[in-house]
């Protein structure tokens, strides 16, 4: 791209278990991010925040707290597995600049946050953050940040040609 | 961006009368469209449909053929300027390959159809296609159209310190 050589790009890439936002990465790797140039990619992973479970006066069904840990442990090593793979891509593709950061809570707040926080240049994320349920509550993610995000966003949508064939 | 001096991309950018469209073409010159590319722009502008009106039994209110005429024209004049303006900001950024398509319709239909039509590689348009109160009634083109394009849709804002000081 034009003068891409000189430019140093923050590029947000919001990573997730999904095949969507691997989709995603790879496309910005391909069409956005130019060999040798300055870009630094920042991967960013929402992970659900810890369960806070006051005192329950209804069913009193509480989680002991090797619940709660195992639940943690879960989460840390799934965002850990997501962002190993997410490296390994970028890795695969060129050797570009990557940062990665793992912030805990709703993916739509925590992307908005994020992109402003650090001033990036370009959020990059997949068309589908959340399952068909949760979006028709919560509204969708990629929607959500398209709307509140002050810079540009790419919203990757995968082909269904590269779906799994399962 | 990786390998891009040989893909011949094809970007579909919507171009209509506002800033945030501008803003939108600038920034895919400046970050997507690589120097020396291959890459293809296709200026799409979604003119207003001509209007139809049918036999009226109520107000008895038609317009004549000249109104219809001059309506026409001025929707021309317009798609002419907003291509001219479009194709002279290309020309400004760098000399990128530019096609010009102007279709009929609502944006939000013939920006999706046109990309399919085309098999376009990515959709590039600003946020805002419409004014506020319209939006709130038809809901944002931008979203509708990151829904159901089926390639990545890239969703430039302007960000406020570019806006006119007005």
């Amino acid at each position: 791209m034009a003068g891409s050589e000189t430019k140093e790009r923050k590029i947000l890439v919001a990573v997730d278990e999904g095949e969507e936002s691997s989709y995603a990465l790879s496309w910005c790797l391909n069409n956005i991010v130019a060999e040798n140039s300055k870009d630094t990619l920042i991967l960013l992973y929402s992970k659900q925040p810890p369960p806070l479970y006051p005192a329950m006066d209804g069913t009193g069904y509480v989680f002991s707290t090797d619940v709660i840990a195992s639940m943690e442990k879960y989460g840390n090593e799934l965002a850990e597995s997501v962002m190993e793979k997410a490296k390994k891509l970028c890795k695969e593709v060129h050797d570009v600049k990557v940062e990665t950061r793992v912030e805990c809570g709703d993916p739509r707040d925590v992307i908005c946050k994020t992109a402003e926080k650090l001033g990036v240049d370009m959020v990059v994320m997949g068309s589908h953050g959340y399952g068909m349920i949760k979006r028709a509550f919560l509204g969708s993610v990629s929607n959500h940040c398209a709307q509140n995000v002050k810079c540009p966003v790419l919203i990757a949508k995968r082909p269904k040609s590269a779906a799994p064939s399962t």
